[in-house]
């Protein structure tokens, strides 16, 4: 049997995959501070708006909404056009955190609390009908759980919760290093998702070269390489048919 | 005096042990995320039923059944038609520890709790009289006990009670890393097997590379090296005249 | 969109930024002791008095603000003059916490505590209507916090406060190496900024080599080397065309 | 003056100890999982009873004694005949630990209680008269302590009690790797003994390599080599004249 | 503006700070054992004291005055004479701490209080007007203190007070190794000084080297080499010409 | 001024010492296990009362007295006549700690009390008036006080009454490795003595080596370099003039 696959739109990216991820399920993009894993996760959201015409879900931990739209504008990605088109939702998961007022139309409470993030995607889910999601970054669930043991059970909650709404999902997770082989930062995030994207951001003697890696992806053979990606002015582009050095 | 060995009918691997498992022994499939270790416990489950006519029992403590029955069907294993031939049982030890209901026929309470999950293993020995075993994967339960002295008593009661029922069985483990010696998360569950299996998933330059090894089998000779495997659509095959570089 | 771009004077490094920093973001300046953190923050703060009319604030966690005036005139920097213009605000977030008096004009109460710093920094601003601000270091607030969850959480809200009292921000980190690919003391640190930059001080063989990365900045395209910069008695030099071996 | 020395039988290694070891002496036999230690301490024992005449008690923490009859029976070693012929007693300090009844003749009560196992051992000494023990492992009481400070002294007082009634010993000791120079699992097992014999089980190239080193052994020269070994059909072969690369 | 400057006197090494020290300032004095530091200190405050007319204060947490008198004449210093002379205080921080009754002028209470320490110094400084402190070491506060953001606090607590005082001050720090970049024993102590110098006594090959490196000097330039150092029976002598290899 | 120094009578140590060790003081000999520490201190203390007709007194932490004198009789060592002598006090602080009756003239009570063990050491000097001590070894005490804070300091006690009393101690201190710089098991040994002597047993290639370092030896000029030694059947030979490789 073959599982549906849906392309990301990236380019390059759904060549090393043999054809894209595979529907309803949740992805790991794993990378250090500065790797482009939030470009990676945005891009996937708004090429499946844009280029496939199914809407999406992100859901900020980390960050105010506002400053990810300022972020990605410069890339050319519209998100409030997008989200005024009911294509696209954001769930402000920062502010009140913070201690800060927000004027978003979706936002989390505090604290951190799975049951009631889950309630939201849920009701989000009856309004837009949204196909794709992406949590950026469960690295600050983790520090708000702070249980290694706890935190990969509220991890399992939100990726099966995302799969049985139909969402395929990307949640971020920031590593310290990449230079072993740790792929996660808890050590724990990669138990919950069928698949594994490394984004590699490394110091080779005097120059930081880009890489992508697709680590794991269950029900699809991939290639084995780490290839290189560029940040271009219109997003990530990943060369398939180059090998990082 | 001479074990009986049970054969796995996985392609090369029987010959890399010199004649498969011993009977009733427990072992531990050990490797990073991603390495296959999920595939190779399910490949010698499938193989029991069909190649050699032996029940199987899946424990799985990490993903929902039906998500299981999904990613083998890509291999060509269909564990609906087995389940219904009373060839096979999984056990859902997943669903109700993250707060979903479950429609599978045998269901793990919670929290962990290793009496309840022996008992349920003698009750369906009684139904289908296996005898292959697979818990995939002793990590998590390692997480949910989250006490190495008792962790390591607790996987000993689990794996004696499989050996007295008449099982040989396969229990995962999946560590952070095979870069140093260590073969084993907790750094115990080795301690309560007869033989330990790794798994390899490394980055040689710029490529992934799986090898398998018996790193220890008790009762057996057996190839002391490093052989490359493929996984393809049929599952593992495991290539005993070659070595990983 | 072209995010608004603030140069910041240093010779040699808006080259390597392309342009400078975006305005209204904070950045982590990072590096080991010696390394050069303060001066680089105090040559950003008096350029932007000096060269762009821009008044700056400078939050002083770890040295009692006399000794940095002392400090920057060998560097030919009149902190003084620049206060007396009500161009500059420094606050003294030192000498109370170690129960030393003090004359200073600002200054934060003890112990620690975020609320009482922002509540600070918003009067000030209301008084000189700074442009830049200076946090020196990061990693006394670390130590005083004492709880790498909440660490995170308290960073994160001064980094928002600065950002939406419309002021961009340097925020020094201090390292114990960067040998390995931790660019911060906590771990954390950069999870709340806009941009990192990396300042090294590496011995190579049996001399210390500077130099700097500009290891992150979001919403700018960027130099991906090491350039070699010198300390010289105005300040910070950078050599955009030169290369750290 | 020299110290009586006696011979473990196994064929190489009573030559690399330039005449075995010293009697009424304990010994740390160290090694990480899969390196032979059960095996080489099995045949110690088993060699004294059918070479030299001694009989032999094993304390078993980690197995259940009628497994180890059935793996030692594969290298000819028929332990219920020894026993039979009050020659050989092993104490189950396994099954009970673990919940399971047990109709061995000597049980070590739970949980572990040094006291109670050094009467049992003090009760067995009457009875066979004993020469040589085992115990197998260290580690297990190690986990089951569950603290360093205590497990040196518990230790101490059972190998000074094994000392005192007479019986040469070899304690084993299951390490998670040989890379560094650690030679013990809690770094105090070395301390209670008078000698350590470290097996080697190293990954060179893409093969294990077996090797034994007469790592400490008090009142005698000894090789300062690592020896290449084999695991036969008939036990440990130890080579003496040749060395591992 | 130039900084006033303190020549130390040490054969050598005012040339590799291009002019001596800071007056006024704190510095840190770090290395393993073994390499020198205590004998460096010494030197710079006998200078002091011949030299250059300053008199001095000795805080010994470490050792007995008794002991530091005897080892320090081996190489012709006589600080008894420089006692008589009220040229030199030694405050006997050690004897007290282990329950030893002290014969000294000047004895630090027990426990470990930075206050009683504090006012200490400061009659002292009624008494003999210092110019030169010395603390030997910081790690024996560090210890006592038990808490590295404490004892950051009350070490930065110290070296303020002996700058407002009017002493240039130079504090040892013990670390483990030199072998990475941690240039101190908690991490925190160079967070409080103005400048560090790195004593090193490295094994090449099969020899000890000693070396000695500017590693921060806050207000000047400095070589940025690791000069090699002699302890000759007149101290420390240093090259500034030569580097270690 | 110059220190008065005591030979040891080891066949080359005082060579590379360059006459001895300083009277009255105390000395870490620090070495892995097997690295020949209680042979080292135990020849010091025998040549003292052979040669230079010093008594001496042992203090056994790790073995009970019978023990070492067995042990050392392989040397040629008779403890027994020397005791009988009044040459020669042992200590038995190790048979009540693991709870055995001990039939030996001095014994030290249980638990480990600094005070106690103080107070014997008195009575034995007004019996013997020792000039030589051994401390075999500190690492049990270490393990005993379990607070490295407090294990300085009650370790500062003893050295520092063993100075006052006129005894020239060894200290043995027992490393996991000597692999990196770390020259004592707890980091705080080497901070109570004068002088530090590290035994190396280092596997290279496929053989140990043994060597030899004087570390620091205050108040005295030294060898700076690795010499190998040997044990014979007469204890350790030093040979000066040549080095390990």
């Amino acid at each position: 049997m073959t599982l549906e696959r849906i392309p990301t739109g990236i380019p390059g990216f759904d060549e090393i995959t043999h054809g894209g991820l595979i529907r309803d399920r949740s992805y790991l993009v794993t990378g250090p501070s500065g790797s482009g894993k939030t470009i990676f996760v945005g891009q996937f959201l708004v090429n499946g708006i844009e280029m496939y015409n199914e809407p999406g879900i992100m859901i900020a931990t980390e960050e105010r909404p506002q400053h990810i739209r300022e972020y990605f504008s410069t890339f050319g990605w519209e998100l409030e056009r997008l989200e005024d088109e009911n294509m696209l939702a954001i769930v402000d998961a920062t502010s009140t955190k913070i201690g800060l007022p927000s004027d978003e139309k979706y936002i989390d409470i505090r604290p951190f609390d799975t049951r009631s993030l889950i309630d939201q995607i849920i009701n989000i889910q009856d309004e837009i009908g949204a196909k794709r999601a992406v949590l950026d970054s469960t690295t600050s669930i983790g520090f708000a759980i702070n249980d290694v043991s706890k935190f990969r059970i509220e991890l399992l909650k939100i990726s099966t919760t995302l799969e049985i709404l139909g969402l395929t999902s990307l949640l971020t997770c920031e590593v310290l290093s990449t230079e072993g082989d740790q792929i996660s930062r808890f050590g724990v995030e990669n138990f919950v998702v069928e698949g594994t994207i490394v984004l590699y951001y490394t110091k080779t003697e005097n120059v930081r070269v880009r890489g992508i890696e697709i680590f794991k992806l269950r029900g699809s053979d991939h290639s084995k390489k780490i290839h290189p990606f560029e940040i271009t002015e219109n997003g990530i582009v990943v060369h398939p048919e180059e090998e990082v050095y």
